[in-house]
């Protein structure tokens, strides 16, 4: 499956409230988000399940391919495209070992040596960052900053998503570095116009203005 | 795999606190635990994994089967011999088709109707109660009792295990309902002495005084 990493949702369903959480993510959708991790932290299992399958119909619906932060046994469970994990979930490789080959499987990352190891043990993407420092991740650790983002995306084969504090002010510096997309959290989903901040960041990331840097 | 359900003990690491769990669940072994159940409601996915990894190595030494509770992925991760659910967790047809034929499913039901679904769907065995009521599982409901505990049992081809509030003080109510064991969390592990609170618990199941009622 070719994959569009350039806009990338990350969910957060506590930034946006349970109520409003699906029509935000249709706006979303709606204004180009190309690929959609859903990440629950607090939910039990049949929650993050029940919720997972309206979450999938809405990304088929959108042809957005749909990726599951930590939690393989929804990945599986749901079928989705794809699990998302970090240095605190399963490790990487057996994490692979689970999913299969042809499961989309990405790797949060904040060193370089992280990135390489990533690309060894099997990711088929990374999530670098933070970039900037952020409060969006309880967990976040210090920004990496620009320079080890580029380092990064020189360094490996792979596509590369920045994460952490990415917005329209810094989103020419971002692309700069050459990677493939921005990861987004409350940039789209804590505007009250979630659609049109999806819109202004995704044509934004493809204009030839930036595009020519 | 024949199992003995008699005396089987699920973790609660939070009672016991993280320095002397592996030490407390070594006590528990030696005293005649014959399931167990690791039940991590906080950790995130690495703990849960490394302390798993511990548990499992512990449990093959006792050649005590290994069930982990509401995570699936954990529980092939883990290569563990089972997994338990609630009502709470994925569901039950969902799971037993993420792990096969070969995995012990456990299912927690707090009523005949539950127990009677839970047999339909694949179960392996049934964890019923909470028996009598206790403070030991947060999202515990009210207590079932013992006239249903035996209802369910006679209803269902299956193990059945009780759990809720379980003691030396009521087993042998307990165990004249027919199940097949109790299930215990602080009534093992948040005594003084895991060792002694297993052996008195098992003895006590096994005992003829018991068996002959
Ligand atoms: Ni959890």
């Amino acid at each position: 499956m070719a994959v569009d990493y350039s806009l990338y949702l990350v969910t957060d369903r506590i930034l946006v409230g349970s109520k409003d959480f699906l029509l935000s993510l249709r706006k979303a959708l709606e204004g180009g988000v190309t690929l959609l991790q859903l990440r629950e932290k607090e939910a039990n299992s049949r929650d993050f399940y029940e919720i997972g399958l309206k979450v999938k119909e809405m990304a088929a619906e959108f042809r957005v391919p749909l990726i599951i932060n930590d939690r393989v046994d929804l990945a599986l469970a749901l079928d989705a495209d794809g699990v998302h994990i970090g240095q605190k979930d399963l490790p990487i490789e057996v994490v692979r070992n689970m999913i299969g080959s042809d499961k989309i499987l990405g790797y949060s990352v904040s060193s370089l040596e992280e990135a390489l190891w990533g690309e060894r043990l099997g990711a088929d993407y990374l999530g670098a960052g933070p970039v900037f420092p952020t409060g969006s991740k309880k967990d976040a650790s210090e920004a990496i900053g620009l320079a080890t983002l580029k380092k990064i995306k020189d360094s490996v084969n792979l596509p590369v998503v920045g994460i952490g504090g990415i917005g329209p002010a810094n989103l020419k510096e971002v692309k700069e570095t050459g990677i493939d997309g921005i990861s987004i959290i409350s940039a789209i989903l804590s505007q009250e116009d979630p659609y049109a901040a999806a819109k202004g960041l995704g044509d934004l990331w493809k204009s030839r203005e930036i595009n020519e840097y």
